[in-house]
Parts: C-alpha cells; structure tokens; sequence
C-alpha cells in the first residue's frame, strides 16, 4: 500500500528474507541505502536476526532499535498478554512517527516478509494511515527452508496449510491429516509433540527439519533422521506435498 | 540444495518473484547474469511472465524457452492427464540435461518461488539427483500481493492455509471456517463459487482481491466492491487473519 500525506516523511516496511543477505531484493537493498533511519524489533539485550542480515549496509546510517521488553509474541487468544505488549508497540509507533514528522524516510526491517507473521505489522496498523507508506515484500524463512532442503513443498491444486507448533496434538494431527503440504513453525520446545502429531497423520516418514536455512550452520535433514528433540524456535517442519516428486 | 558431480554443468532454480523486477533478489540477479544459458516454461504461443520480470537483463543471452504442448497446471488426482503432460517434462528435462552436459550453467526461471506451486519443480526431481544443482527462493505472488494491499496477513499463533480456487464450495466453505488466515488461488471462472464460499464460512466481509499486484495495472480492493466476476487466473484472494489489525 502506497499512501502519500504531504509533509511528512516516508515510512518503509522492509522485508529482508530469511537470512543470507544476498536473498535481499534489489528494492529492499535501494530502499534500506536510501533511507534516513532503519529501524527493527529486538528482544532486549539480544541482536535483532533482520539488523545482522544487513548489517554490511548500515555503516553510518542512524538506526533506531525498538527493543522488546519482555518477548516477540502475541497469543491473540490472550487479552491481558496482547493488553501488555500493546503498550510497547504504542510506544514503538510514537518513536517511528516522531522521525516520519521531522521529514524523515524510515525503514523499519523485518525478517521474512514484513506481513506474513512479522512484528512490523503492529507499526503498519497504527502509522499507514497517517503517514506515506510502502511495503516491501520479501523472501519467507519458510522460502528459504524449502530451497535449502531441495524440497518441492506444493504443487498444481494441493492445499497447503501454515501451523504454529503451539496448536495441541490432537488440533494438530487433524490439520495434518486434512493437508497435501504443511509447514510447521514455531518448533522449540513443542517438537515432541510435533512428532507425534505427524505420526498420527501418517506424514512422519515424509517430514523434513530445516534450521538456519539460507545461513551459516544451516541443517536440513529428514525429521526421522534428527536423534535429539533440541530445536530453537524459528526451525521448521515441512512436509512436502506432492507424491509424484517424493 | 546444492549438490556437485563432477564435470558437468551447474543447473539453478531461481526465483524471479511476484513481477516488479526490482523484486529480484541480489542472488537471483548474479546467477541470472552469470548464466550461459536461461531457461523458462511458457505456454505455447505466449510470453513467459518469468522472462518478462527480467527482459531487461537477458540482451545477448541465451535462452531455452520451454512451450508447454497444453497447459501450466497439473491436476495431482488426474493420472491420464499427468502422464500426458509427463512426456512433455521429461523432454524439457532432456533438453536442460544436455546444455549440463556440455559443462553450461543453466538458470531456470520460476514466478515467485521455484518449489511453491512452480514449474521447476518438475525439472529438479528429474536432475538434481544427476547434476549440481542449487535453488534460489523467491518472493512469492501471495507476499507480493498482501504487500500491496497493504494488509497483514497471519500473526502469532495464526493457522493459515492456501486453498486453490478449483475445490468445491462445501471443502473450500469448511477449511475457510477453520482458519485465521487464508489465500484463494486459481480464480479465474471459480470466483463466484468462491465467494460462496466466503459468505458461507462468514469471511466475505474481510475479504481483498488482488490482481497483477507489484506490476503495472495492479488492482488490489475489497471484494466486495468487486462488481463482476471476472478474475484472471493468477489473481488472489487474500483473508487477512488477525482480527486486531483490521
């Protein structure tokens, strides 16, 4: 979405892919060089994953960091947690809109693709109708996960269904079961359960674990090959969905 | 994937995104350019939009186009069909096989990413077991799209799922009801049955259509402004899932 209010400075919404930074698009790399101010969620005391991808490209550039106090996530199911953190992103919002004010340009980077499950939303809803705004689309950690693996993930009329880990077993086998393809984020500490949930849909034997994808230290393996159930939180599960390829 | 025989060439999937050629990744851009030979499926008698998204970089090169005998899209539940069409890339395969063989680089071009919902994918199954082959993701034309609508599409613990347009209403009403977010493919002549749909599953109102978006004579709107039925076959429908965004 373009919008352009006269007299005020320009707001980006950045996607830089999922980690290698030559995954950056030619109009992300232009709009990140350009830009007044680059901007971009972190955990507190943590580095933000979209600033490392191009940090080769910041050198003397003004930088405003929006660090998260507490975590990155919202359970839209809580309203006193969504309460909480709705205060930060207000906050957030009034740091970004205090530099679109002065005239300036702001990109605000995300990982990924800025809409598809990334933080700059909460920027997005409350700044892009009030100041001239533009997204960026990018390439998604998921992109990279199946291009890593080699692994078609979808084909010709398969559904395809996007799963947080954090869904329960049963909630989860049945998706699985009703799917041609599936991708399962949000792994951590819910990965046994995951195991069992695609053992139940009978898809364990064609699930691939992806870590890093597109990075140094990247892993793709089959998840029946993966001994151990360690798997930090943004891995992934694929599970490819066209039996003529497999 | 990257994988190296020995002596023979280097076959790349690249990903050319939704259309704006700006939305090219840097990697995608020097493999283009570094290439001896690129490569792309096309309907016989048409341009390919792959190509098309990255003319501006192909003078002197040279291509292979490969002319679909009938049409893009492989029915996975019809085996008469997809025999027929099975001749077809396995010539197609035969030919990129043969450039690997004189020791060339080839780049096969996909719209969006090369293993979600693209042709490509009926090459790698057939070569990179044989020859060194890497893939390079790309933006996808849902990402594309979203971005110019302007409109965050899944958050948090969202369950998103991506549905083809040719399933029947009572499938498409019921995997649209048990889901936050969603995006409808393969419109063309099915948009009445998938506004059905929609109503059905209570999600007409939320409902964007987005057509040629990130290319010139983009047109993204509510559909339900939308007063005809007419909807190219590569036009989306996007169901925005978190409620606290719209």
């Amino acid at each position: 979405m373009s919008t352009s209010p006269a007299g005020t400075g320009r707001l980006y919404g950045v996607g830089v892919g999922p980690g290698d930074p030559e995954l950056l698009t030619l109009k992300a790399a232009r709009i990140i060089d350009g830009a007044d101010v680059v901007a971009y969620f972190a955990k507190e005391g943590r580095r933000s994953n979209a600033r490392t991808v191009v940090a080769g490209r910041l050198a003397g550039k003004r930088e405003l960091p929006l660090a998260y106090p507490v975590t990155t996530e919202v359970h839209r199911h809580d309203d006193a947690y969504r309460a909480a953190i709705g205060g930060f992103y207000k906050e957030a919002a009034a740091s970004v809109a205090a530099l679109l004010d002065e005239g300036l340009t702001v990109a605000v980077l995300s990982e990924g693709d800025p809409l598809f499950y990334g933080s700059y939303m909460h920027l997005h809803c409350r700044l892009a109708s009030r100041y001239s705004t533009e997204v960026v689309p990018g390439v998604t950690g998921m992109s990279g996960g199946w291009s890593a693996a080699g692994a078609p993930i979808a084909q010709g009329d398969d559904v395809m269904t996007i799963l947080p880990g954090t869904l329960d077993e049963a909630d989860l086998s049945a998706r699985l079961a009703g799917s041609d393809a599936a991708v399962i984020m949000k792994l951590g500490r819910n990965l046994p359960k995951v195991r069992r949930a695609l053992a139940n849909a009978g898809c364990l034997d064609r699930a691939i674990y992806v870590e890093r994808a597109t990075t140094e230290g990247a892993l793709t393996m089959r998840l029946s090959d993966k001994e151990d159930d360690d798997a930090p939180y943004f891995s992934l599960v694929l599970v490819p969905g066209w039996e003529a390829l497999r």
